[in-house]
């Protein structure tokens, strides 16, 4: 069966970084600490971002920030010390806001730890006002039409 | 009306701190960076746990770990450096899980800045295994039956 | 015997603040992360610093950046989760660069636990140059000559 | 000239990393908050005791806590966002405690931004007591007699 979503099924769509997890993410439980996984979905979405051509700073030099404004994160696994994880990032929503998906994966056994999703609105930076569509540069860059 | 949620009701139930932002929490864009406010919710969580005599060493005592599993943060405003802001978590379910709910608000105005809510698990500690009731130890310091 | 230092005589040029050690600072040894006291540095450090009229706002709007360009620490203590601790932030230096004394306390024994000091320069934000004296505005808030 | 710590020659005793500066690594001056080194400099020490065999699980299995009891950082250079930084370990000191030195470099131009040092002791894990001489594990780790 086709996947619904043509997003899902484009390269350029989707970005995936490799994660040691140091010392200093763990807590007491001997785990990642839960507000931890930001900075991996985050270093995840980074790259996606700028492999569209699309990064912190272009959005900044159009005029635009692209503040969160809802996320869900849901661990299945625990993450422990020294664990190798994947982070899969991937655009499923692009016309009037940004959601991108998440799925954390153990490298080692390939078994998914995460899931989460983040949504990002354009705010045009020089009248701190929230846009409720996407603007045109957005859409450039990836290659779609309006 | 009457709430629908008795345990909204109960002072026993709530808790609130107040934090003032700090130039760490704040990104380039000048506002909260979206990862830090769960250690916010949770500075909030761990009050609200301590006033039912059920902090995570009681927690440990009891043999138990609540890893959070499932969490939503929905923004709607901005939150700023020196800004206070007023955080209150309130309990919404513990018979088989506990389920926090989260206001921010900002203390100047009162307006709301943001809503989130996290849910837990009791795991057995020494098993390793996820329970599907919560421990007795729980209702006891709630003061409610099982 | 008189203090050499004139600055720790004077109760303007000091600050404190008490902090709640949460459970995300706390890590798998069970006592805070070592790089965590930072944070609770700075927030005496911005309390010190609004104390004399200065802080990271006035600094910006006066024109000025004042990055940290060297730090100690010394950790004689650990510090653990549920430990609450006293910061005492002092000024030491101000005619060239601001060089900032910090003393650590557990709050139920009075025990010292960490002694610390951060050293920042003045830099013109326009231009991005190193200020090697502290600006007018610095002395002036201080009430003290140049 | 020979080096006078003949540690420096060996390159069993010197780790290197590459790091990419993530957005919520930044700070309102657009810099790389300088809390957040700690955990740039722990990765690279992470990176070199495994080197050595001697990473925190083994210290763990000997019975063995390492905390860091002092610590210098100089900022002669900023870190910018997206900027690719190299932190090269190496070890200073072990016969009764671990320094650690650090050096950072922009990889673009291979400038030095940051140098660091860490000094951690041995504490028995089990009597909480702190070892006034590096374990023999230490030794045979890096293969070096008494």
């Amino acid at each position: 069966m086709k996947n619904s979503n043509p997003l899902l099924d484009d390269p350029r769509f989707q970005a995936e970084v490799e994660i040691d997890i140091a010392f200093h993410d763990v807590d007491s439980m001997e785990v990642v600490w839960h507000g931890n996984y930001f900075r991996y979905l985050e270093i995840a979405r980074e790259k996606l971002l700028r492999q569209l051509g699309y990064g912190y700073r272009e959005m900044r030099e159009h005029g635009h920030m692209w503040p969160i404004i809802d996320t869900r994160v849901k661990y299945s696994g625990a993450v422990c010390f020294e664990q190798k994880i994947r982070v899969v990032a991937f655009l499923l929503e692009y016309e009037n806001r940004l959601k991108i998906g998440y799925k954390l994966f153990d490298v080692a056994t390939g078994k998914k730890t995460t899931e989460a999703w983040t949504i990002q609105v354009a705010v045009d930076a020089a009248k701190k006002e929230m846009l409720f569509v996407s603007p045109d540069i957005l859409f450039e860059r990836m290659g779609l039409p309006r």
